[in-house]
């Protein structure tokens, strides 16, 4: 097993449960628990290393060169509940292996290389992508409320604006991660060059019927708001299929009020979740449901939008950088969108050119304790996220 | 404003909400408030009134004939949270004014006219028509978890078995009540002639599918719990409407998991209720409905049934005598079976010959603070119900 596998394992242990998922949630004990073991490995290979105000893991590896940007990579440390061992880790461990890499071959780099370790990149009260969006300084931690919940985490709206960086010193941000789907694994290829993370476009819809006795309405008076909903769902997932290949629709959240077993329901409630790269796309679906909604009869329909994250593209260079790298060395690829939003949206959002690569999910499974990246596709990207490191800091961007 | 309607607001006004509606679950505070004020009512009429070991109110207005059975009438003195004024008050207060009657005109009957204001019909922890299940010895108190549950309301197995009655007794029961549905008001008729009570039958439905990413698993290699389960929603619901005019189909409640926004629910739970007279028609549904389910795609579906109560009939006799009543009255009346279940039903489960009056709730509302019944309609139905009483004491069953 190759030094990488073994240190992602070894990671992997911290916080496993009984059932082999892993739970590492952000700013928990486990959660420095495996920053700690990465900070000491880090210090090994003679970088600089820091927890940050925010807990954040942050090394770096001075260049030679005082005037060079630095080249960042970053992942990040956090699972999910019952998550796997690579989301977020293998990217961390993967730019470890680089600056490692480095030692073993004696090579200064003229750039500095900086490590990201971020935290509580997962969805939780703060808002995914925490520990990146301090950095970038994309939270404003004086909103109402807002300081009540980082106090949860004995954290504080002082501790995040110390955590923000002068990104305008970062020549671009690498990110390595598992793919999470099974395009790759479908094709049978080794490397995803991701192309840009797509959009996550998010309503809250309500469908407004009647509450009635479940025994004594008959079916021609009901106004059921759930039979309502279901029809939507079943239209729009329908429509999602025959709008774009690549387009996602998921309702991954319902309620029906009163939800008792003998009342109709007069009320229900879903989030209706869209992803897709092209703004187009998701917007005639958005239309399209509206008009749907419009057609189902007995009850009618809300829509509020919740979230409307838009694309972002990774930047033109780095993309041609990336494949030619695995040109070069023959390795199966393909150019692809990420349907999963990563820490590179926040540095890309504030202006840092990213760029990603992805390898395969077996069976496409993430966010589960059977979550799988067979050991030689661990080793094939960081090799990719190494090359590219070596090509950008001889040419630039 | 008649004395009936009269006391009936006077009993609405105890555990009324600032919304109107009134809040007086068994046990409670507002219910025992409510079982005095009848209570001292029934002293005034010269009756011998007791409150049962287990709440219940219940009087007795002796007969002539001390071999007679007692003709018994009865209802509940609770409501559902936020219900209305008159889902169970109509039949207690409406028995009350058969006695207030019978004492204005100065008769005796020659058999005993007893009246139960039964406690907690509506559904709780300790299972519907609790009351009326104690008097007619229904209740197994000693069975695992219940005296634990019997103890959150200051109540005790040896209360339950204290409470049950000699019914061989009772020559029959009568309950007056509101319809709960719309039949009666959308057909302008003053009373509904109860031909028995529907089944209630329901079943806990799973439907299991794979949880994955909301953004990386695209639509094609998903199996979406919750787009199953609205896929049998929507079929099952057309299937009832087709099957029969008379067959309710209710789901009421429904929870998916992991019931998260970005993740695909991997199972969905919801409960199916059917109601119906006649079993051939529920039997025939729910063969339908698994027959439904094994077209629907990527979803694995599992049936568990959770309640199977049955048809309970009306007594034919009474049913004859109450129709004969409102034709010799000339009221507007239908022969109609009942979409809920009532005190009735255990009554009749023991072998006590049951019948039941209706009267119409505008739009059919009921379980809910707008539920109304207008004034004349409470007055002509317990005309009909004191008519009902007089003949049966002329001329027994």
């Amino acid at each position: 097993m190759s030094r990488l596998n073994e240190l992602l394992q070894q990671a992997g242990n911290i916080g496993r449960n009984e059932d082999g998922s892993i739970t590492r949630l952000g700013f928990s004990e486990g959660y420095f628990q495996a920053l700690e073991l990465l900070k000491a490995r880090m210090k090994e290979i003679g970088m600089q290393v820091e927890t940050d105000p925010v807990g954040n893991l942050h090394g770096v590896l001075p260049g030679s060169d005082p005037e060079a940007k630095a080249i960042v990579i970053g992942s990040h440390l956090d699972t999910v509940i019952k998550g796997g061992v690579y989301d977020g880790m293998l990217g961390v461990t993967g730019a470890m292996e680089v600056a490692a890499r480095l030692k073993d071959e004696g090579r200064t780099l003229r750039h500095p290389l900086e490590i990201w370790g971020f935290n509580m990149e997962e969805s939780s009260i703060l808002g995914g992508t925490f520990g990146s969006r301090c950095v970038t300084g994309m939270i404003d931690p004086d909103l109402p409320g807002y300081p009540e919940k980082l106090a949860k985490f004995d954290c504080s709206p002082e501790k995040v604006k110390a955590a923000k960086r002068d990104i305008s010193k970062y020549e671009c941000y690498l990110e390595y991660h598992i793919e999470q789907g099974d395009k790759l694994d479908n094709a049978d290829l080794d490397v995803g060059v991701v192309s840009g993370i797509v959009s996550v476009i998010r309503y809250e819809v309500t469908a407004k019927g009647m509450s009635n006795h479940a025994g004594t309405t008959m079916m021609v008076n009901r106004k059921d708001a759930l039979v309502g909903m279901a029809k939507l769902i079943v239209a729009a997932e329908q429509r999602a299929r025959e709008l774009s290949d690549t387009l996602v629709f998921t309702v991954g959240k319902i309620a029906v009020s009163p939800g008792q077993e003998n009342v109709i329901p007069g009320q229900a409630v879903a989030t209706f979740e869209m992803r897709h790269m092209d703004r187009a796309v998701t917007d005639q679906f958005y239309t399209d449901i509206q008009a749907l909604a419009k057609e189902i009869p007995n009850c009618e329909f809300e829509f509020v939008n919740t979230i409307a994250k838009y694309s972002t593209p990774c930047d033109l260079r780095l993309i041609k950088l990336i494949d030619g790298v695995c040109t070069e060395k023959g390795i199966g690829h393909v150019i692809m969108p990420s349907g999963a939003g990563h820490d590179a949206n926040p540095m890309a959002h504030e202006g840092v050119p990213i760029g990603m690569i992805f390898v395969p999910s077996v069976k496409g499974v993430s966010h589960q304790g059977d979550e799988y990246t067979k050991p030689e596709h661990v080793d094939i990207g960081a090799d990719v996220l190494y090359q590219t490191v070596l090509k950008l800091d001889e040419n630039g961007l």
